[in-house]
């Protein structure tokens, strides 16, 4: 194993290795890719094998599971990229339960960020993730890194599944309090819960039967009431938009660069609103080579391969 | 068991009758005082007895062990506070595991924001509670009833100890984060939590070792510094000041009273910076009866009592 910044290309390699693993591996869900001859052939996802999220063997059960799905064996490189690797030692736990499946192969690991902005098409930049959380990592031609955000929901997670979510609870509640009807959102949000009243959402929200991922699919009734035209909803998406560019304006500054700065994850993809927004928020800061990804991070492996070869 | 709204006074209560105790009961902590004839005369603590934060099991130890202390047997009241008593089943819960230490006696509980009122002499207007956690609460002369806050810390806590806790972190990360050292309220911050980095702060944040009140403790983090002049640390004291004002000022609003707002908990009762923020929020709702409690909310037990008498 070797991480990214010590990976070098070994001798004969022209360009990229005929076969190819990919490998994103998240809080909730690990995705694999395989790739021949820089073609996909199989996409397969089970749950997470990151151990900072699960126990080490149910990372392992899931990996043994993965590799069944798209093929160990034969195989020239892994690249894998993670959620929350921030030390050689994060990525050598990583490698350890990747290794038995592909004997011989020379196995990478990267912070998952590094993923997003390969998928983007750039080698330095800023990729930002709007998903269940939120985080901005970039870095620039010198190898410098930056970071921003992506502390964890109890700290951060700006303009995230999860923020928009809690805020859709925090409006219902405050309405309440001053006695108003509920509104579209709040409407939207009690029917997606299936609770009744604005008063039970204190109790569900502090429930051990909700987590993070409950509260980020709630960002839905936000979606959907701001495509509805609800004024509370549009402001919500477009503070969403407005943090996450402030995020992405921080690690770009840190780094000295002119961008790109690429927006990922399920919201950065998929929500207009949020996306106009960023842009918005970016281009105050004089930084207009923004990119919406089009294609899921672990597509970026091909990139980030035949940049080391 | 009677809730506040449906005690009726006895026949043959002239005022106060001569033993009375006092329960205040938080999720922490339970604090009992046995009054005879009006003056104080045993005031002990043990942990929570409130079944919405800790077991029943544990909730019925903690109050027999209180009422070994301050004694129990030939009581004619038993008044307790506690927070989270927002239906009759939650006040009928508690009052179970009273009752036995005090055959005969009638047992009253209220919400806890209620011993508060009281605390501050007053019968009418608003409470607002800044501790670990913080929220307002009010009733006007009609019965009316008014919340604002008190959501919890995933939802609120505006101004709280934790909200201050958490706001210090979030400052040491953001200045990591810009590649800043740690200024004096990063230092003593890591200081109080044992740690050398601010990037360790963020798994002890979400670690299972530290909880809400070990966070709401590290706000005092943020007073010592404010006290040293750290523009930051003041600046973080005079927004909670203002944000607590917000919450009294919405249930103030709600009751249509001229007040008044009575601020009690820890850290209302002990820093003058956001006390300072809090009188001067108000002022611009225009609200000026203002007072800080000079006196812990188990000592408003009497006062309610001689209303109801």
């Amino acid at each position: 194993m070797e991480t990214a910044e010590n990976t070098t290309p070994r001798p004969g390699d022209a360009s990229v290795p005929s076969t190819v693993i990919g490998l994103d591996i998240g809080g909730t869900k690990t995705r694999g890719v395989r790739f021949e001859d820089g073609r996909p052939v199989r996409d397969e996802s089970t749950g997470s094998s990151n151990v900072q999220n699960v126990t080490r063997e149910v990372a392992a059960e899931n990996l043994a599971r993965l590799f069944a799905m798209i093929g160990g064996g034969q195989v020239d490189r892994v690249l894998a990229g993670a959620g929350g690797i921030d030390t050689d030692a994060d990525a050598r736990a990583l490698a350890d339960l990747i290794e038995p499946h592909v004997p011989g192969a020379e196995v990478t690991v990267v912070h998952d960020s590094r993923l997003l902005l390969a998928a983007g098409g750039a080698s330095t930049g800023v990729a930002v993730i709007a998903g269940t959380g939120s985080a901005a990592w970039g870095k620039n031609a010198d190898g410098e890194e930056a970071r921003a955000g992506g502390w964890g929901f109890l700290l951060g997670d700006e303009g995230s599944g999860y923020w928009l979510g809690r805020e859709a609870v925090r409006h219902s509640l405050r309405r309440m309090n001053k006695g108003l009807e509920p509104d579209g959102l709040t409407a939207a949000l009690l029917e997606s819960c299936g609770v009744d009243d604005p008063n039970k959402l204190i109790a569900l929200f502090h429930s051990e039967d909700t987590d993070r991922r409950y509260w980020a699919q709630r960002a839905n009734a936000v979606v959907e009431t701001a495509r509805e035209g609800l004024e509370i909803s549009r402001q919500l998406l477009d503070q969403a938009g407005r943090d996450l560019a402030e995020l992405a304006a921080q690690a770009v500054r840190q780094l000295g660069l002119p961008g790109p700065v690429i927006l990922g994850g399920g919201l950065g993809m998929n929500v207009e609103p949020l996306q106009s927004a960023f842009r918005a928020g970016l281009a105050a800061h004089g930084i207009t080579d923004v990119r919406v990804l089009d294609q899921e991070p672990v597509f970026g492996v091909l990139q980030i391969l035949a940049e080391q070869a």
